[in-house]
């Protein structure tokens, strides 16, 4: 035997991000039910042959999935599909991909990105406006896409008839329209409408969809949206070093995730119980939250010295060091005595101000 | 629950890639007992940190390994960290990173390949010479990398002297060596050498350290042997799209593979089962071996129909469409029944020339 | 005979940029004198060699001149020298790196920006340090050089203080100073300083060097101030396409542009025109100055008819299309007449506004 | 004044390279009537404008040209117009864009190239075959492209057919086929044909055209012969950071070089000083001529020392070190005289071997 031993306390979580969270059961389950026997790798196996019909079912008929390992390797795969040589992405400045994945976007694909400023994470036509010009001028990189996250970095969420107007917008001006989906789920589950309301039929052409921060042990999928626009992501998945060898693990994965309802189960519980979180801090005196709550995370200014003793006690993050905003993250896993213990904590601590 | 129910057979296994085997039982196990609770995500968590000692026993005192998720990705974070932008490697013209990655040392990494050719895929000094000139010539990309694959693509493997000599030569001429290391656990079991005999103690700068091929469900490391050497291989993990948000999950892996004998236990039963082939067919008229078996694989030359014929019974891949030679690899799951009902069908469909 | 002709008119000159003026007289007669025979190719010629004094008496004893085609490539090139593959660079978002130069460090050189805002183009500390953060945080793609441009694309100047106060700044903070001098001349003229004083004497690690707007029929220099920290040029030079073969030819343009005052004499004829334009116009009502000039360009707001039948007599750019701000231009060739005309024209299409 | 001296000696010339001539009489002059006044920057001019029609002569009517800096700069341009980012080039293991580049295609612009072997620098269909597979297969750069340079780096020349059998292959297997054209006159000269017989008419669909090495002061052509079909150059040229700012005095160089017979002229000047030294050497005994002089460049073994002491006298290279072959090049301003003195140097020195 291996001799490997649980090094951790599977009691013990936190509100430091969905990335700390496991895996869920069903996954674990389903990744054991998918191993045994030899079935070819790179995806030519059942389980990814299987999946597309899946895919097809959330995202519309001529949706295309491919599995990667990361969310940063589905963003920069995507972009490359997007864009030319010469093009440009406008990204709020917030963006993951323009703040997050040191460089990738620039370092590994050439990608220039034009960030803007936004108040809440939200592009909006007339935000875009802002970097959507020069059109045939060759010192400029081309803005020829839109790339905007659902949900956002700051936990605010796009509603079907906004994302529609950026790409009714984008694509008048001959841009592309890709959406860093995350945390997809959560901004379904706060929307209350099946994800292709606000992705395929909103217009977008194609998604990096999340499984990671919602219950899979890793997994996301760039999802082009027509494939007859968007091509051969099959090279672009193998050349940005995301193409998984025993590949039937990630996509049974996405079959537990998406298969049934468990993604939205996941992430309804997770927005649930940020909202709970909400509930309980909204009245502590010295404690604003800063952000309307509609996926699954918080986020609130609190004293410096309440911050970092309630750290020691419960993870969580600065997410400004600034303006000392701090950010709860609720994940599948979170449960009502972890919201509830952890705003009582808030409570005894903001006492010793 | 989700519903996934299994769409493969667990009992069939073919010759075609220690990828299309599945995850060791105790890799799964370990997976499972990491699993539950919250862990600090991209690596700050209690398995990976503890990992580090163990691949330290492995590789030497100054060691440091990064958990990644290919070989691709691997070699494409070794080779940033090992060449200046300007640099380029000398390889083998059968070496994975020349013919399999679709391009993404030079298109993710600007790096610029030397490929020199090999009767046996394994380089020498000699055959290393052929490129390495031209210091200080700013027309040619300077080569201040050798990379070389242990097993290589063929299947052969080089001793702790070869390599030796290979890096005392390529230090001489101010070059670092990188190994290839998909296999190089295969490469232990068929020189019964432990691995720092070949790597850290022959001079070799870095290597990647290949997991899934050997029983990983996925799970590959940049292993730096000297890291007051080679730095910063952190930023290009992630501007590489090779970061692990749940790194838990891929360092427990290695910690099973690495923490007792599993990765020897299963390389060594993986190269037990290729000599068991080769003995099985050897003697097969018409049937003949291209290569000296010394890791997991197999190589072949047979009638074409008869290696079509086979290959509808069990899958494996036609090595070069020109010769015909075949490859026939082992894996840890493979078993000796595996092995006499192949070599009986191929003694049946030679019956059929 | 080649039978060319003169297809357009010498005597005609606007106010467009200082990039559609021809070659000074002094440069055409040395590169008549560089030419006949053969010379070294590539930068070993007498005349490339003879170059560094030149540079040295500029820059400083520790100087070493790179001479290359393009303001772009002299930027990307030194850029490469300064940052590590995972660096990015702080700039302003009016500098010609970000806005003008079609995502070339990006694409090129894998160079991420970080854009920030400034009322005049100019950066200072406190500017800076809203992207100077997040050092060792593998996430971000890590802020290892500051790049400024002396003058802005805003015509405006710093002080020899104000480059030495962002100098200090950033090298406390690990980052390495750039100066996109395209027209560093001009600069000089300003403030009647050397140029060393406001770059290698305030700290300045390497230059992009302009000679195409002050004159040379085309010619920049990557100059590096201190040989010891900025190394491998050479490389980066004929790997980012900008050896140039015959180097003679740029050599020499440099040496009668600064083996004498030439390189002063242009910069402060320009600069002088400019302001001999400011004046003429500076009291016409509906004519709005936006910006102090301070070398060869001055930026005005006028009506947008005025400004459409203006440029159709002159040629003149419309820098900001929303605020119809336009820019015009003073060269070194731009005569007293020229200035006068074209205020006299203002007038008088100002009078059928 | 400048007070630029004249540092190295016009009447002394070399067998180095066709580089180290330097400007054509005719050209310079051409560079001088181009002078003086304002024409718009970056192309628009009116030597660029009108440069188009010339092109098209030479060209075809679907011909469209862009001037640009360099050689190299040409051919990274074109290759990044003809290939996806997937895509791979065939090239000749002696071709320029793979030996003599730093590493440009890759560095720059992320391109894998597949370098095949060849006797004599030129490509077959045959030859092509050895890497012109793996369509479809993701794990395999995609080979989209063939680059061979007419003439090739050996001083041989392709016919026209035997380009016209590259490209028919070439597009039949959805390959585009590029022409490194730096000598392309002198090709054109030895073959007696118009250049575009062995280019447009051959199928070929860009050429990096070249003018430094034929008596310009430094420019080169990026030449889309069908401009439907290689699209947005004009983005790449400058992203590539190849787009001159006073761009009339490239265009002008051009102008003078094909609006006539200039071109012509001078290579088959050149060429035919390099018959006159391949005549005056071939009987000296111990010295032997390596391949066909078809261009200007003659390639020879002598003696180790012999060649030391005639390169102090007469500045040459040494082709291979391995096997001391040299290479003697004539330019457009190479003399009777010098071939004959230099012949009679080298049997001078034979005598004392």
């Amino acid at each position: 035997m291996s001799g490997v031993v649980r090094r951790h306390d599977p009691g013990r979580r936190g509100f430091a991000s969905d990335n700390n969270a496991g895996v869920h059961p069903e996954v674990l389950a389903a990744i054991a039910l998918a191993n045994g026997g030899h079935q070819p790798a790179y995806g030519s196996d059942d389980y990814t042959v299987h999946l597309q019909q899946i895919f097809r079912r959330h995202f519309g008929e001529r949706a295309v999935a491919y599995p990667v390992f990361s969310g940063t390797g589905a963003n920069i795969i995507t972009l490359q599909a997007l864009l030319p040589r010469w093009g440009a992405v406008i990204v709020a400045d917030s963006a993951h991909i323009f703040t997050d994945e040191c460089g990738a976007p620039e370092k590994m694909a050439g990608i220039k990105c034009y960030p803007v400023a936004t108040p809440d994470g939200k592009l909006t036509p007339e935000v875009i406006d802002r970097q959507a010009w020069g059109w045939g001028n060759e010192h400029r990189a081309q803005p020829t896409a839109v790339s905007l996250s659902q949900c956002t970095e700051l936990g605010t969420c796009y509603s079907p008839a906004e994302i529609r107007a950026i790409c009714d917008h984008a694509h008048e001006l001959g841009m592309l329209v890709h959406v860093d989906g995350a945390r997809l789920a959560n901004a379904a589950a706060f929307l209350g409408e099946p994800m292709r309301r606000f992705t395929t039929d909103a217009g977008v052409d194609a998604v990096s969809f999340g499984g990671t921060k919602n219950g899979l042990l890793l997994g996301e999928a760039v999802v082009v949206l027509d494939s007859e626009r968007v091509r051969d992501v099959a090279y672009l998945r193998m050349m940005s070093m995301q193409l998984a060898s025993k590949m039937r693990f990630l996509s049974v994965q996405f079959e537990a995730l998406l298969g049934g309802d468990l993604w939205l189960r996941s992430a309804m519980h997770a927005n649930a119980m940020a909202t709970r979180l909400e509930s309980a801090v909204v009245g502590i005196d010295g404690v604003q939250l800063m952000r309307p709550v509609q996926a699954n995370s918080v986020f609130a200014v609190l004293p410096r010295e309440v911050s970092a003793r309630l750290r020691k006690r419960y993870p969580f993050y600065v997410w400004n060091e600034r303006t000392e905003e701090v950010r709860w993250m609720c994940a599948f896993d979170t449960t009502i005595d972890d919201v509830d213990n952890f705003a009582d904590a808030l409570v005894e601590e903001m006492r010793h101000t």
